[in-house]
């Protein structure tokens, strides 16, 4: 690798959120700078944005809900939009739904209401013409969710990750991406910091 | 009861779907006749379909996965579409999304290919404006879809729901509803069974 160019990381400040574009074959590198931070991701298709990821097609074609290196996220239309590649924490979330002003009110009636990473994710992919009823549950990348197996209740609990601990997304096709830094308390321990992210180019066709 | 009125129940064949309208404090009645019968349901707001149940919002709002009596269902606006108001069985899946074309391929390659629960569900959702990228998870009655604990690992297995066995929902408010009679070999222990429904009315106003 002593050619590659080193890639500047792009921040995503604190209790916000980004869009951009992931080309096929390339590489999302998303990172926890400074550790237990959550970053909650979407992917659409981009050539038809009614085409998203889907917890439940990825639960079934993967056989798990703790999704690793090696596994892949499924799109409604069964397709796969992305493989996660490598990853340092091995302990995300495909449960629960972007944090928004009504989880909020809901959850933390005492403290300011915030737009979330659902309003951070609706105002940033917005211009690629997706609504915010059309955002499905997230990939909640280092945030640690644990299951009861007797009870099935679950709890969010502070993210397990590190800092400069990371996960690798390769896109199967060109893909619209959301992407956040967490804005709720609970899912990063009530402290709001940035996530880093870097895209790495397709490899050259050989 | 002596003068409530005999509701004749409805009902849907083997691997096929309907959708109805259910009236805001209207009780659906869903019975498997025989046991060991899955049925797919989704909720959507009747005055604006694109609101509709939503794993990741009822998961967030109910903290547990395994819903039951009490709990409700919250729609992708968080705000609750459904209440179990009675559950004989008090197994059900959230988790995974409608058997469609894609899943019979990638499942049972040696089977017929069918339709699914998805290809039913579309077919009969499409009459109220509801397009077939708009179907999310389902919530998937008398479904038995165990996780483990340490690896997350789910497997599909047969319901625990014998004859008779049943599931009420309270509408909160007016919803169209998709409901099936599933149609996947893993999810009923490889028998097609049909699904029955009713509706109860409202309560008169006080």
């Amino acid at each position: 690798m002593s050619d590659a160019k080193v890639i500047e990381p792009k921040v995503i400040g604190p209790r916000s959120g980004a869009a951009f574009l992931l080309g096929a074959g390339e590489i999302l590198t998303v990172t926890d700078p400074q550790g237990c931070q959550v970053a909650d991701l979407l992917a659409f298709a981009a050539h038809d944005v009614r085409e998203v990821i889907s917890n439940g097609r990825t639960f079934d074609y993967e056989e798990t809900i703790s999704l690793t290196t090696g596994n892949r996220l499924w799109s409604n239309r069964s397709r796969v939009l992305l493989e996660i590649v490598e990853d340092t924490v091995g302990r995300h979330d495909f449960l629960l739904t972007p944090c928004s002003e009504a989880t909020f009110r809901h959850f933390y009636p005492d403290k300011p209401v915030h737009r979330g990473c659902f309003g951070n994710l609706a105002a940033a992919l917005s211009p690629y013409g997706i609504e915010e009823d059309a955002i499905p549950t997230a990939f909640n990348l280092f945030m640690n969710v644990p299951v009861e197996q007797d009870t099935g209740r679950i709890s969010v609990i502070p993210p397990t990750s590190v800092a400069g601990d990371l996960i690798r997304l390769r896109a199967a096709e060109d893909c619209v991406i959301g992407l956040t830094a967490c804005s709720a308390y609970a899912s990063n321990g009530g402290s709001f910091k940035p996530i880093h992210y870097a895209i790495q180019p397709a490899p050259a066709p050989v």
